[in-house]
């Protein structure tokens, strides 16, 4: 693993998905692995943390989801802006090959096996809280973060560190169609 | 109302709220209105349009919805930053004065009598979709966007135009304890 990757305190998860980035869901089951860009992705508890992502029926990494109980939630970053959005727009289904052609690369930490997608700011594993009823009328799916971990470079003692670091790392922030917003200035009340 | 407020559609009402910023919630019911922050805010979905949002037990302002099946999800901009905090940091249950004490000024479309905050970027009136075990379980709430409008400053035909207005109406997305980012540039891929 990369030395710039360090733990994130459980208790500060919360922040790597507060300010609204759109993220990377990833999952694994039967050797099947899938990655998918969510806009909407969000915090629900600070502790333990948990969070809430839509899912929509089409997405084979729903069903690696359901069937494994377990994903890896991921903010990637501006360097990460044309894989991002092809996998937001190219299903697996599909297209087998569609990890490769995005230029995705794989990593795990320790032995969990999970998932995580190389290049991102951070990382939170989560595992699968089961609500039938959410996941199946609204495609709302919670999670619950079990580890998360980010770039220095980016994210240090519980802080973003977007005002001094360099464009590349600016967290993504879909509207709609392929048109993003970068995350800007710090400011404080 | 001011003439600078126009509706949105409801087919476009979700990119409102897509690129993940902080918003206020406000919400009345027998005489008496609050209005507070949330960072955890999301689309839920695009038709009919669908938002979910974290409201802490603690909050007056989730009694309100719970009471009315109600509320209004807005996003504040930049110029609003001390109203944001100060609203967010602040209980209507210890302070009668909340709103007046933060500069809130209230305004109503329509005859549906719900109290929206004026100097916003954006509006989404809601019903409540009652779901006890969300809402009990994790403050979770599911409303249903009946009505959206925005000011055609920032937000027009169904684009946000972050990057031609003036900086004071950028979005703003909290971290934690009063540190907020604005939205930055657009990007596309």
């Amino acid at each position: 693993m990369d030395s710039n990757i360090l733990p994130v305190e459980l208790e500060k998860a919360y922040r790597l998905v507060t300010h609204g980035p759109t993220v990377l869901v990833s999952a694994s089951h039967g050797g099947v692995v899938d990655v998918m860009a969510a806009a909407w992705c969000c915090a629900l508890d600070f502790a333990p943390p948990k969070l809430t992502v839509v899912l929509d029926k089409i997405t084979r990494t729903r069903e690696l989801v359901e069937r494994s109980g377990r994903f890896v939630i991921q903010v990637p970053n501006l360097a990460q802006l044309a894989l991002v959005n092809g996998v937001g727009n190219n299903s697996l289904h599909d297209n087998p090959d569609k990890l490769q052609q995005h230029g995705v690369e794989l990593f795990s930490v320790g032995d969990n096996n999970l998932p995580l997608v190389a290049g991102c700011s951070a990382w939170l594993a989560c595992e699968l809280v089961s609500e039938p009823h959410n996941q199946q009328s609204y495609d709302l799916f919670i999670g619950e973060v079990t580890a998360a971990w980010a770039d220095q470079r980016i994210f240090r003692q519980g802080h973003w560190l977007f005002e001094q670091a360099d464009a590349r790392w600016k967290s993504l922030h879909h509207v709609a169609g392929g048109h993003y917003y970068a995350i800007g200035d710090a400011v404080e009340s």
